[in-house]
């Protein structure tokens, strides 16, 4: 049993969609494989953290894509099933934990 | 010619201090794969977002450990050259970058 | 004409809601007139820098109680008229540019 | 006994630096209490969220400025004095308080 309301997502996620997230992902994934070669090569420190916060920028992004989706189609859907709060309840932990 | 004022460390980084940060960044790039396999699963958008405040924690950690380096050799060594300026201003820059 | 959907929230605040929130941010101004008088005192950059901490964490606090309540109230409403898609998407703004 | 290793600054601020921090941090303190007139006018929840970032971006600033006075001078005297060890250790602590 999950420790979260669902399983997955209440409108299952379009190809399309799929493949953008992943398209993102795959990018910060070749973003953290350069700073193992900047580290691998001694890069200067400075340029190696310019580096890492362009990465944390764009999971940022990445996850406030997944929070809106989110918003517009599981939580919408609880509400809209006058079931919202708990929905709502887990939202907002997730918020406080992606914040800090 | 870097937009940085060095290119590398004034200390080279040891073989061990190398290994320890490709260590973390390795898991960080597991991590990230793991998301990854997330959306391809179709897996609940919370779910993500807690992997995603996962990465963002262990990724905070790795910056906080080049910065803790680079005040101890780079922005040390400039200071005790009466160089100090330029590296603290370089130094405040990439801070604030890092904390948005 | 305000910026926002709306002027005020569509169920009005309980007198014990703002209560609740006045004695948070009466505590904030009193935390911020206590760095102040440290400015003034001349004390140590690290104590100030601790009591800003503590001062920004408060307010986050302050944030996310307004946020769980709007989400609560005013998304909610917008969603069960029908009306989501414009209250979610002043929400995400909102949401993106608290993180800064 | 303070819990930090100095009461005070090693080079005292001037009027001039205690000045301008006062005022940033009046206005803080001014912005704060129009979050609270906005509570009590029942506001709508964004207007005072945006209000709310507001003053954590201003709050983030007085604490970069705080953290480059330090570091141009308790930290680059400590270093100086071959005592650099501790202060930046302290430092690191407060950055990775600051940054929740």
């Amino acid at each position: 049993m999950s420790e979260y309301l669902h399983d997955e997502p209440v409108v299952p996620r379009t190809d399309d969609e799929k493949e953008k997230l992943m398209n993102r992902l795959k990018r910060i994934e070749g973003q953290v494989r350069g700073i193992q070669n900047m580290v691998e090569e001694d890069r200067y420190c400075v340029d190696i953290l310019v580096q890492i916060s362009a990465i944390q920028s764009a999971l940022k992004n990445v996850g406030f894509s997944v929070t809106e989706r989110h918003i517009n189609h599981c939580v919408t859907d609880a509400i809209q099933k006058g079931e919202g709060d708990e929905t709502i309840q887990e939202l907002m932990d997730v918020l406080k934990q992606f914040s800090k």
